[in-house]
């Protein structure tokens, strides 16, 4: 018998999505991508971060692993570093590549698919209540 | 390297669920499939639509597709049409077709399915709250 | 000591917003302060009641007013008519006077102040997730 | 041409995560695996409850099911038994079976997959706003 | 220059709506006035606490009140008791008096009302998205 | 007879909350009052903006205000520039003041309560969804 969790973390980060003059961008190519998400400063969101691990029912406990391990995972491996930061400046993966929604799922999934407790099956990434990107590692 | 998007967009419609005697059905009829949903005058919703695109990641932009093209695509094809309207009216597709929530999924997927620039995976309808639809065109 | 109640109900509705010639307007000016809202078969939402009612709290049942009571009221009041409906034609009220949120708000007080266990505080209208409003009787 | 239909129900209820000694738990290995959720009189929740059924849609009425057919299905099979109750105590299935989100799924979708009218395709439960399961029968 | 803040927390626990037979109740009366909620084990809810707090923007910090400040003295004095637990019974203040929604508020309205740093305004309890209470100290 | 409309924006920006050395902070002081939202390069939020209007009920239109009217003005006046900045280098008035939301309540209240068409009385600022913000220009 396989279940499916669903678990749901937040951060609140802010991203620029602009490609360097050094990878043969003009600022007007970036404006015509991008539009408002290539001001200079960047802008921020309060993400949503959706992991999807799924496994067989443990019948001694009924769970297919322990909430506060999983939490405590997602914490170290994402949370410490994305939450409250800069994107593009305080998360290595991003200094040679846009962090638009598509590419922190890759990110993140790469980063859990480690979890030693069950089997990761998607990251979801929420940047507003209109837009939400999946990623099943495929 | 695939990922999906989950797009979502919100149009204020009105329908009426009833099928004419010319279809074979008395009022009864109507009454018991129906219920308050075959009320004379139809009746509203605020339909959440979800638009469900997959491709893969540009290198180049670190994106699937461009959301505002995206946008522009579903305002021409579905809004510009079904917002603020009364769908078995205003919408040629229902005028020999009841505007379930079911039948909107199909009339929505098959004009979306032409968006040029990711594959559409899935159309969702959210009639209320408590229900919703999805179609991914088989 | 005084507390609060806020009890939120729901019902989908269509309404058109539209001055009749009878009353001066022509089609240009309807279309100029009602836009879209004035298309001539009307379009729905979901609309959410948040009625707010208050008074002490009695201390043999540590309520202000039994639930199933102000269900059953608000129900016979309002729901049983609103729900499913055209307002514009099966609401006694609004065929003199235009369903805008705010007249359904008053139209709607009017008629639950009677409500004879709790004092009523307020009407509220949440026609879609970015506007709503809010009546007090005043 | 096929459609699924999520329908959301909701039902409060109370649990305990606990292991009997004469199942071989000590107190303690209960405290480690289940924390807060092992307190000796339980807890609540507001569980959310999402069926999803699919099939065809009849070219009769444009539907899959009728979705009165489908409440009291759910009504009768789930809600009267699991609304504001105790699952450990109240409901047969979890007197010998710790009442996890995830055993709740499984007992849910062997009672529901007898569905006369459409096919059962998954049962989710939210537990909370930041977790959720989802068991689709395999 | 005053602003309120409202802060949200949340808590899951049971309760059971019934009043003993020593305060001179049957069974018959607490079926009629309190319906399901009087179910012998009790049920439960994920609660949401709304706190409101009020006070002059401090011209140094740019604040009412630093919200780790708020959240620790909230934590000790309310979650760290009513978080997963079964109020009747866990929390001395519902031995004798039943924890309705319009009693919790009070309680914890009562408790908060010492904390030092910005004025308490209201206190909010949400048990299901269909109902909250709001009490004021008035 | 007087009606309050809340009509809800967002806007997606990044902000930093930090007092410079100039003004006599440490960094330490830094860390101590601001926590992460201290951290070097800022971070972000989706913020919603409620704006709460009032007026008499026009009898000839039944609506308080034009909702286009308000709309274009708070676009005008706040959107235009909040949307997708770092508020600390983009919006001159946090130039000299730490952008708070409740120093950003005030920000707009002031700008918005030019607003010819009815009377505002309230600004909401909701950061995520755990905490918001309300001024009233007292």
């Amino acid at each position: 018998m396989k279940v499916v969790l669903h678990r749901r973390y937040r951060f609140s980060a802010s991203h620029r999505l602009h490609q360097s003059a050094a990878a043969g961008w003009t600022e007007e190519e970036n404006r015509r991508v991008y539009g408002k998400c290539a001001h200079p400063y960047g802008h921020g969101h309060n993400y949503i971060l959706d992991v999807s691990v799924s496994g067989p029912v443990d019948p001694a406990t009924g769970m297919i692993t322990n909430l506060p391990e999983l939490d405590g995972f997602v914490e170290r491996e994402i949370l410490a570093e994305f939450d409250h930061a800069y994107l593009n400046e305080q998360v290595a993966a991003f200094r040679d590549e846009v962090p638009t929604a598509e590419n922190i799922c890759r990110v993140v999934f790469d980063r859990l698919r480690a979890y030693p407790h069950a089997r990761l099956e998607a990251i979801g990434i929420e940047e507003t209540g209109a837009n939400s990107f999946e990623y099943t590692g495929e």
